[in-house]
């Protein structure tokens, strides 16, 4: 198949820091160029990949995400241009991209298929209203999938991970570990009250760039750290590793209804349990009492994390080997494409959607 | 010509208050089905006129404004679909309507030609010059034309005003005026310091409905309210007709590089002179001593205001009837969409703009 893969235009292919879904991006495309697709990848200049690299901005620019809209309505206006050499395009950037694409797919008919990557809110589900008769959609997870009960979707496909990335080890330290963007939703205040309850050490890392981040880690977490409660800032993919691989337990204390959450799956697999927050996709990703516990309060979590000691670290790799590999994550793609060109070129010529006229 | 005329989303055509935008575009509309030509309006679904009307949102949703950018991307995309039925499509909407007009260019050819409404700021400068081998554009100004020197326009056309709805008086009554959103850039403030150094009486009105205009007015004019220095709010056409028939003069104190400023040409065509400040489009609007005066500060402008009686009112009212009535308008409007016609279907072909590359 000739795809058009379209990743967000802010942080390079593969990340180096943060970049959760520009990861995601990354494994699928690389997955399916190697079993023989012929993949266009829009994504920043300084990217890398076995797939055709096309691009605007040559160097991703990773310190306008907040506040320059635009880039990314011009990074989508480039692959879009392009819809005429693609059998299908994929599109896991924000609306306007995907606007771009209901245009594309009535105009010229070239399917186009959008990742929701993010929480099912009110903004989104009203702007994602306007475009269900154009596109067709893939879920990440089940809990997400049910926030946009009128969209067209073609299949859930839970985010994937590369597993060779995060060495499994059985022996563990004695620090608790929170890696996480320093906001609020995200919940390192919470992880380090836990640890306080339970006088262990932990060790926090994250992005923390924006003003947001930078006010919210000001005001809630600096204040509480301690020698034994640190923050190490945003880290490299091989820390990040070694961080899960020695770590007893990674706390996931979410405030918000968190669509996936690749921090439970890159624990577990290096053989890490996890203790989290019952919201969102958590249910749907950690086996309560087999890679992790799921819990309600702060209370239920300090008591978890006396027991992590009873789940085993092999298991908790082998859940990821199951259902988060690489290998599934490509071929479920492959089957969701076909199913979206098999609908035939005539799904988005219906009327126009307007639930709002 | 089979023209696609959009229009913002914001307010329904003819606007009854705030909307200058859109009142341009009303009288471009009208005028151009009265020539003949089939136009099919894209305008919240309230407007009236007798172009063909389209479009998504049946009620114009100004409340949401500042904060829903989707709106103006859904509000194109569905004027944008029907790219195929026009010979040319006038966008007046903003960037993210605009980079579809680019994509629909590319991928279908219907030239687009986009008015550029605003001031050449930083963002707007940046952003079109992805655009800027895909669109045509004209300016309403010469000045806002110098700061987009690398865009290609086919015209600059100053906005008009339907004369007929200004009466005419060469009796004047003692205050002075004032018109403008509540917002520092207009310079509410200015105008009140300007009455208070003459204690002179002086009659506010304009649109103060979004946060900032609410924390601007009570902060910086409320408290300089008197009985002789009120604000009427915002006032409707006739009303506002009305006061400028009547005014000594208009102020026109702003602190901006205005791109045009309607509120000098509908002062003019009552017959009441403008004492405005040296910024943006006011040069070319302003004749100095036949409309009114421009000045560099509030000494000045008080001073001038002192002078307005040496204004003839008639001239004022020529000066409108010369350069800004809505024929002219109408008129210059079909000379560019015929220099864009005549370009033929190739100008959009080429390499796409990618100056950050």
């Amino acid at each position: 198949m000739r795809i058009g893969m379209i990743a967000p235009p802010w942080f390079a292919l593969p990340p180096k820091g943060y970049g959760g879904i520009e990861f995601v991006v990354h494994l699928l495309t690389e997955g399916l160029v190697r079993r023989g697709h012929d993949v266009t990848l829009f994504a920043s200049g300084d990217s890398e990949t076995l797939a055709r690299l096309s691009y605007v901005y040559g160097r991703a620019p990773s310190e306008k995400i907040a506040t320059h809209s635009h880039i990314e309505i011009i990074h989508g206006l480039e692959a879009y241009t392009q819809a005429r050499d693609f059998d299908l395009i994929h599109d896991h950037d924000g609306f306007g991209s995907r606007s771009m694409g209901a245009l594309v797919n009535r105009l010229v008919g070239t399917p186009v298929v959008a990742t929701l990557h993010g929480p099912a809110d009110a903004p989104t589900q009203e702007s994602l209203a306007a475009l269900r008769d154009s596109l067709r959609f893939i879920a990440i997870t089940d809990y997400q999938r049910q926030g946009f009960p009128d969209l067209h979707f073609v299949a859930t496909i839970p985010n994937a991970i590369d597993i060779e990335r995060y060495p499994f080890s059985d022996e563990k330290d004695d620090y608790l570990l929170f890696i996480g963007r320093m906001i609020a939703d995200k919940g390192a205040h919470s992880a380090v009250e836990v640890a306080k309850r339970l006088d262990a050490r932990l060790i926090l890392a994250g992005k923390i760039n924006e003003e947001p981040e930078r006010a919210y880690f000001a005001e809630q977490v600096e204040p509480l750290l301690t020698d034994r409660i640190y923050f190490r800032g945003e880290v490299d993919g091989s820390t990040k590793a070694e961080l899960y691989r020695r770590a007893r337990c990674t706390l996931f204390p979410i405030q918000w209804p968190e669509p996936f959450g690749l921090v439970m799956i890159e624990s577990m697999a290096a053989g890490t349990p996890v203790v989290a927050f019952r919201h969102g996709s958590v249910p749907e990703v950690i086996e309560h009492g087999r890679t992790g516990f799921i819990v309600e309060t702060i209370d239920e979590m300090v008591d978890a994390v006396n027991h992590v000691g009873e789940i085993d670290p092999a298991e908790c790799r082998r859940a990821v080997e199951e259902r988060f590999s690489i290998d599934g994550f490509v071929r479920a793609h492959e089957r969701a494409y076909r199913t979206l060109l098999d609908e035939g070129p005539s799904w988005a010529t219906g009327a126009w959607s307007s639930p709002l006229a």
